[in-house]
């Protein structure tokens, strides 16, 4: 493997130079017709964005100069991570996550913006009905794991506390399965709750732990074919959202992990890497919750919304 | 558009010029993160084409600052594309196809060897155990179409005879259908017969007509909404296969089509555009076979085959 491959700067010209120029010349003419054919959209946005796919993907075609049963072979992946889609399970989104597109779409549309919380994917686990809980709820509804109160405030860039944010979050169980991933219909690991008047909010959940991405599928046949781990570093998601300002799509990460720098989809941000502070089985609870001999973590995340 | 957006020579450098420094240092960390986790690959190939993936997807995302909503819809639209292939539909063929990503594969794949006959798309709608016919056989079975009678003879560069290679046509009925498209399970329009002796082939099939490529799905939503037309220039498939011979995958064309400037796949090639000419119904035919009161055409197509 050259070592140009290794960075992003040096991308090859699109015509590899060992090419014959006649060859070219073909190759170049094939592309010139395929962008003429997208000349009379009447969307220029989307002319646009057709014209520089083709670009790219004729780039990268021709630098590998890809042979016709690596062709196949490509033909085949895809086929086969739509007939594993259905509306439980992405696979098309876990494709974007481990190529790294997911994070590379959330950055380009995420600059920084002032001291505001940096953004990560979204992943595939999403629901939009999840239950509603009170300030102090648990979201866990019945997920095993070891109970962990998280805290923090919603405020903007400027410093002035967010009331009434709507502040979603999820996570997988400490068996590494998100609610969606098992067959039996429950909802767990999930909820929503708003901001209090000064922007707070605190609730229970669980102590994130590793998991794989679900890897018995295409994706996962070529995280294996490539050497790569189908780990994600341990999570907890939220999405954040609040007139005016910018929905902030992120999750927070703990401190200590040994994930933190091989997460698959490329998610972590050090910003976004949080003390999860261990306390033993009799330290009391910060709502008075009843824990018997079971010993707990707090974490805290305080969020800063970008203007919209 | 920018006047750039139509020249392949011209592709922007993968950073945008107009994002600040430290934005597009964050992008391009993120690119190196994602280039090293290949990095271990043990098939130096996979890793190679994964990494020029990689590269080529992260320069598209980051050129055209792909939206969250876009990268929604890109989603949606894969998994439509999954959903509507099956056994005898491909749906990723098809978008391969109107991209020109198929026929540039063509291309790096079959570079000018003297005089051997140019290679075109392979399309969806190959099977592999066409009936076998002999010299001056059917293909049609039962397709409706004019009745085209085809001969030429099979060479390799030296212009030696090629005797028994393994001649597979196929083609859509005057309808513009292929048998595949039929829902009863029919085989038409579909045959593999053997050079003679001599190198030479002849069959009656179906004058080729022009037809729209199956456009009821998202990639004919694609060509809608890009004000690009569905339609094929008509054509008549060939693979032609011979030990220690390249094999040829390619079309003939009905010269004065006019389509063939604006074929939806970018397949034409001048030098695949065959004169298929008209016969009045009273003319013999080449095998005495008796048409009746109807028309017929004849065309020529002599093949030569590349060293493999």
């Amino acid at each position: 493997m050259p070592d140009r491959s290794l960075n992003a700067d040096t991308v090859p010209a699109a015509g590899p130079h060992d090419v014959p120029k006649a060859q070219q010349a073909v190759e170049e003419r094939l592309i010139d017709t395929v962008l003429q054919s997208f000349a009379d959209c009447e969307d220029p946005r989307l002319g646009q964005v057709m014209q520089a796919l083709v670009r790219h993907l004729h780039a990268f075609v021709r630098e590998v100069r890809l042979t016709e049963e690596e062709w196949d072979k490509a033909i085949e992946f895809l086929t086969e991570v739509g007939h594993i889609t259905d509306d439980r399970r992405q696979e098309f989104i876990l494709l974007s996550d481990v190529l790294g597109a997911s994070m590379q779409t959330i950055n380009v549309n995420n600059e920084a913006c002032g001291d505001a919380t940096e953004a990560t994917v979204f992943g595939p686990f999403f629901v939009d009905d999840a239950p509603r809980i009170e300030q102090g709820g648990d979201i866990s509804g019945g997920a095993v794991g070891q109970p962990c109160w998280v805290e923090g405030t919603v405020r903007d860039t400027e410093g002035s506390p967010v009331p009434n944010a709507r502040i979603e979050v999820w996570e997988a169980d400490e068996d590494g399965f998100y609610d969606l991933q098992y067959t039996d219909d429950r909802v767990s690991g999930r909820a929503h709750l708003f901001s209090d008047d000064e922007g707070g909010f605190r609730f229970w959940g669980l102590t994130p732990t590793p998991y794989p991405i679900p890897h018995d599928g295409p994706v996962g046949r070529m995280l294996a074919a490539t050497g790569r781990s189908p780990m994600r570093a341990s999570h907890l998601h939220f999405m954040v959202t609040a007139p005016q300002l910018r929905t902030l799509v992120t999750h927070i990460f703990v401190r200590g992990d040994e994930l933190l720098e091989s997460d698959t989809v490329f998610g972590v941000k050090d910003s976004l890497i949080k003390d999860f502070v261990q306390q033993p089985a009799d330290a009391p609870t910060p709502d008075g919750r009843e824990l018997g001999d079971r010993t707990w973590a707090r974490a805290r995340f305080d969020i800063v919304l970008a203007p919209a």
